[in-house]
């Protein structure tokens, strides 16, 4: 079960800030059918970068995974050189769902000092490197991957081979021919899918299946959020929360916070906030309109940002879409145990640490609602990898309704080409001699 | 040297979202010397929530808490029970600057299941518990701190004084009474110091003092910002960084991107966003008027997360003012080796990894700044104790001129109070039984 709770948005509850639901979703309903549709439709041609919708179905690339996962019993660290969509989706499911004893290191960055640490700790014969790059040519998972790969030769010599496995497209750029001609094993990002729809395919599911990770289900959850997607609109979740985010951002609130109750959905807004803001923060729209599309994505964790972030979202500006993640149901429970002196808390005596959490979400939820913020709530039944895999499909659905309803592009990212050029320039790389002249007569250098 | 570089917020360099900085200075000259004046004469005052300022002086408190870890070689897992200003300070100062051989574990929720698998692995007769809380009534600080008193009591008998160290109110609230009674270690969160300013009283320092942080160079830098805040406007730093959020705040942005380029520093900006948003997010002015204040901070890592946020920072809506922060040396490097196969790679050969994050980081702010975004740029000599210390002052110190500058009290927190009471009355607390009422009536419960 996923459910929406959509109370704390309607105009009886929140006052002007808020919208009429029955309305809203009628007079949207003929546009949100032709979105539904469209994409559908339009998922067979790969150049639409749909892939992600029936990755879930292939079983048969996670039986190859889960081979070659079993086949490594050796291994008991692995380092995942990866960023943006390359990480935060492994990082997400792992932090929430993963299990010894393998210990998992994402490498996602070029600042020295953690990859030096990293290299000390590590024993280069328990470690597998996963180098996870659809292109091969990003610079910072290639700086690492150059960095790894040197070590574990100095280290293992010929042996190094058996300690690299490469995620990547599955003929085009650096990183295929390399593992061919080096005998690596290798996995495939599908054409069709790019980084930040990538968590059910080997991107994700290679490093989840080192953290014992249920993959079977969660991608049976994938599967559930597909059969949402395609449904009429009053079951159709992923259409009506992205109605949700399309009504408000045209009031203008111009933030989404994304604010899971748990500590151990933590990365799950990082993932998100990817998600959401490379898919929908676009200067132009398919006709080359300039329209400078997107709500900015904020991350939260309750209750502990009740603490940091929740007296601005009470008493700021009415600029945000609250999104809170809640769970129905703990995995285990811990009791909160009486404690002689202290007398001055009982009301916390006997009580449940899962009780006291759901009691803040609850009470912030509402409290919101009172100051006229609008919030909306999806619970998830149990934090599993069948309710997580359902979450994430959800909010990958979410988002490429949001893109047919702004009529945007939700699949590329052209606004983070001209940042290469410049570190192009800036690093000396044969051919852009002219653009880093032009850069030190603008002072950048 | 902590560096300001406001090149990118400068029409001339950004066009009409730009500002011309010295006109604007000179307009702003008189109020920004009038807060600082105004500051600097409140902070003897305790209600004025000003102590941060004079903390940094207190080296006789900061030989308490380094005499005091030195008198626990035995401990090996610190666990810290602390949420928001509790916990942010430290946790952002250890990832940056830590040092083994004590685990520091940092509880900030009460989700049992962390809970329970934190009490597994961890050895009670090397445990060291500090609970922070400056009232004693934090209901998720005091629920977590019943479970490990608890815990160490179950474990090792009467022997649990040893393995409890209190950080709280000098007089008043729940801890310090018990404290005495139990005859706890204490140390004191200074009356004038809320949580958000707390960092470099005993709420951040005990801790630190676990993980080998250099405490006194953190104090000294947060001496050399005191300095600086105190200075005529040209050498005023935080003054001139306020103006800056003031200024672009006024245009209409109401988003502020806090983001360093450094995986150490990841937790860095979870304590701005804490610092500024629930200083600066307030309903009401000084004067009782409703102001409705705040821009939203949002967290980003460099380079990062030119893979998730970049995109929509670059052709997104200009509603955002972006806060770079950068190094300006490695502590230690690292060499980018060349491999054969990988030659379509030659460009990074022989560079340094610190070349490549530094060639980002300054790519990154130029091609912003040619999209019309601003953004401006601190730098850090190096990332140690003193100029860290120096920053988390200066930030401090640039959340007091804000909340000068737009009349309301950064100090206080008001709009966080309901969401407490609806917990009590969700908890059964006595007392709150008619709002219970209230709120099953409105479908709560």
């Amino acid at each position: 079960m996923l459910r929406l709770d959509l109370a704390n948005v309607l105009s009886e509850r929140i006052g002007p800030k808020g919208i009429d639901w029955p309305s809203a979703l009628a007079a949207h309903a003929q546009r949100l059918e032709a979105a539904r549709d469209a994409l559908w439709q339009r998922k067979s041609d790969p150049a639409e970068f749909l892939g992600w919708i029936d990755v879930p179905e292939d079983t048969e690339t996670l039986r190859r995974v889960l081979r070659f996962r079993e086949a490594q019993a050796w291994v008991e660290d692995l380092v995942v050189l990866g960023i943006g969509g390359s990480a935060l989706g492994a990082q997400a499911v792992a932090a929430a769902l993963g299990k010894g004893p393998v210990r998992l290191h994402f490498v996602d960055n070029v600042e020295p000092e953690p990859i030096l640490e990293l290299l000390r700790k590590l024993e280069p014969h328990k470690t597998l490197v996963n180098v996870i790059s659809k292109s091969g040519s990003t610079a910072e998972t290639m700086a690492a991957f150059l960095a790894f790969r040197r070590w574990l030769e100095d280290r293992l010599g010929p042996d190094w081979k058996r300690h690299v496995v490469v995620t990547t497209d599955p003929a085009k750029g650096v990183l295929r021919p390399y593992a061919q001609a080096e005998g690596l094993p290798a996995f495939e990002v599908p054409r069709a899918v790019g980084g930040r729809f990538s968590v059910t395919c080997p991107v994700g599911t290679l490093p989840l299946a080192f953290a014992e990770v249920d993959l079977e289900n969660l991608l049976a959850g994938a599967r559930k959020a597909n059969e949402q997607a395609r449904a009429a609109l009053e079951h159709n979740l992923p259409a009506q929360t992205a109605l949700l985010h399309h009504l408000f951002s045209q009031k203008g609130q111009n933030i989404v916070v994304f604010m899971p109750y748990s500590t151990r959905l933590r990365y799950l807004p990082d993932w998100f906030v990817q998600l959401h803001d490379e898919s929908l923060g676009k200067m132009r729209d398919r006709a080359g309109q300039e329209v400078r599309t997107g709500t900015t994505a904020v991350r939260a964790i309750g209750t502990t940002d009740q603490h940091a972030q929740v007296q601005l979202f009470r008493e700021g500006p009415h600029d945000k879409l609250i999104n809170f993640v809640r769970l129905l149901n703990p995995s285990e429970d811990l009791e909160i145990p009486a404690v002689r002196g202290l007398e001055a808390l009982d009301y916390l005596f006997g009580k449940s640490f899962f009780k006291l959490l759901d009691a803040e979400a609850k009470a912030t939820a509402h409290a919101l609602a009172k100051a006229g913020q609008p919030n909306y709530t999806l619970t998830l039944e149990q934090l599993d990898a069948y309710h997580l895999g359902w979450l994430l499909q959800h909010l990958m659905w979410q988002t490429a309704f949001l893109g047919e309803l702004w009529n945007i592009n939700a699949f590329d990212q052209p606004g983070v080409e001209l940042g290469k050029e410049y570190t192009y320039a800036l690093m000396g790389r044969r051919g852009w001699e002219s653009l880093a002249q032009e850069l030190r007569a603008e002072g950048v250098e």
